[in-house]
């Protein structure tokens, strides 16, 4: 019995979790597994009736869980960054999450904006460094509003915090029944300091990997070889802020928003799962959000807890429910959200 | 007269300057235009021999030319960072080259390597800040190679050095005879010291432009958008990391390396032109390098200079030669680089 804190935050956040849930449920009844699902109310509407965003209550009651399943947060009733930083990235944080999985993995041939592509070619996984670097909330701004001001923001990396997500990476590495090419991403020739540490933490802990194949990538060039030749990536490490940058361009390469997932993962502790889009308040409430990236964070979740095959699983019933244009209107069919879930659900 | 400093640089610079010097010599004998050309031999061999990158001297004789043509450098025996920190950055920060300008635009549509896009979909120009940024060289290493370490780098933001690539930006857009909207690509949600600045200062410009749409994106989303809708950009304005980023996926969108041309811009000063491309040893010497990025750089010279005319016929010879497939391999063709210099220097 896993217990499973739900967070559906705002905007489509909490219509896409009622599927991702629904799916579960399905697993859980055709399956050996069993879940307890808890909701937590956090978000813009929390926020603004309460001024809290997560208290430390919420996160020692969220640390007895086995996972969290997130929606999405950010609302434009609040100031941009609040939400993102007082909720997801505080979680992130707090919970020592530091590895951001995302799977670059094309579904559905239709769906790449690439020519030229087969399915195979676009299947790589990127881990991100998820606790550090230019998210670290370093900087300050000196004469603010006048001709003088001054506004800096800190790329802050820590051996351990590096080391820790590369050994990550190359563990993940090793465990590919696919090829088994690890690029660490980075922008050495420039970010002397900062990434000359990415590029000796990297070379020192490879050769511990032997069957792994160490590779490199300046980050400016990355971008052009993900669009040109993405099936020359495996596995990719990075640091926090170009993992967001790479990994939306690899979101939109596989098909776009709709298809794309986040794991945050902390390998001893509480994980978070959520899809990567945001909170789309423009179409909320509708009953037309595409519920797949969400379900793809659950089934991400389950694979993390440990059950392939039951994942597996999950991700057969997505690529039929796509095969079957059995989706909502962004991805080309005519299902409504609770109908697009009912179909995947149906299929386990 | 123009004066212009040649600055070939390493691997295949030499060469594809040659080509570029070519084309502008064939443009002075069919014109009124007329330029003086000096080589500054700055690079990998002059560094090895003297322990010297760019001097106080050189720099001070290089203030006296119109504008500067440089090839590339980099050189496997000179540790990453040495040659473009010690060389192209300096040279862009001494000269306050303040904008970087790179054109995204696809001169034939058989080299992007999105489907559905017409050729015209793909035709934006990023306005890059290039002085200032995570480039700013802040930053150190504390406990280096230890378990303790850490690595720091700061993006540096001054509102002088903002606002003025931003103005730079809005009154491009307005000149521009396309569509006229400009978009200001950041990370505000993260980046809440250092992009709330870009934020602010985007925010204060925008209204003395009112013939300007102002637009805005996260990078992240940035990226996703250039793939899925490139029609949707006029003009970009970012800071000098995200530029760097989103302008080698803008060069992969519009055909590669082959085809991407840099300006580095200093409005009252002496401006500085590159293709994008390194300096490719692996392939130098061969007189197989591809030089139409070279050749573009040298046209958007004459266009900075102030000759849009001129600047045209070089680009209608570059479209020429590659709808003639009379180009380099690497294009597709199979002439020599001096042979497709030579061929677009013949159509002018
Ligand atoms: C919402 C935002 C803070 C977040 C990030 O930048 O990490 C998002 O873009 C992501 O990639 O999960
Ligand atoms: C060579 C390198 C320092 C340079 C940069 O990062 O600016 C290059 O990538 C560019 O974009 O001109």
């Amino acid at each position: 019995m896993y217990k499973i804190a739900v967070i559906p935050g705002d905007g489509i956040g909490p219509e896409v979790t009622t599927e991702g849930v629904k799916v579960l449920k399905a697993l859980a009844d055709s399956s050996d597994l069993d879940f307890k699902f808890e909701d937590f109310n956090l978000g813009a509407d929390h926020y603004l009736e309460t001024g809290e965003l997560v208290t430390d209550e919420v996160k020692e009651e969220l640390a007895d869980f086995d996972a969290i399943y997130l929606g999405a947060v950010g609302d434009p009733r609040v100031e941009p960054g609040v939400l993102e930083k007082g909720i997801l990235l505080d979680l992130r944080f707090s919970f020592d999450q530091y590895v951001n999985l995302r799977p670059i993995k094309l579904l559905d041939e239709k769906f790449t904006p690439l020519k030229d592509t087969q399915g195979e070619d676009i299947n790589f996984v990127v881990v991100r460094e998820n606790t550090e670097g230019l998210y670290a909330g370093f900087g300050g701004v000196l004469k603010k509003d006048t001709p003088d001001e001054v506004a800096t923001q800190e790329m802050v990396n820590t051996r351990k915090g590096v080391e820790r997500v590369i050994r990550y990476a190359f563990e993940y590495t090793q465990q590919r029944d696919e090829a088994k090419k690890l690029t660490v991403c980075d922008k050495r020739n420039v970010l002397t300091y900062a990434h000359s540490l990415w590029q000796r933490a990297f070379d020192d802990v490879a050769p511990e990997y032997s069957d792994v194949e160490p590779d490199h990538m300046l980050v400016d060039a990355m971008t052009m070889k993900m669009v040109r030749n993405p099936e020359d990536f495996d596995v990719v490490v990075t640091c926090n802020m170009f993992g967001d940058i790479i990994t939306d361009l690899g979101a939109e390469l596989q098909g776009g928003m709709g298809l794309a997932v986040s794991g945050n993962i902390n390998p001893d502790g509480v994980s978070m799962f959520e899809p990567v889009h945001g909170s789309a308040p423009d179409i909320a409430g509708q009953n037309i959000a595409n519920p797949i990236a969400a379900i793809l964070a659950a089934q991400m979740m389950v694979e993390v807890l440990g059950h392939s095959e039951e994942a597996a699983r999950i991700e057969d019933a997505i690529k039929q429910a796509l095969e079957d244009n059995k989706v909502t209107a962004d991805m080309g069919g005519d299902l409504s959200t609770a109908e697009a879930g009912d179909y995947i659900s149906n299929l386990l």
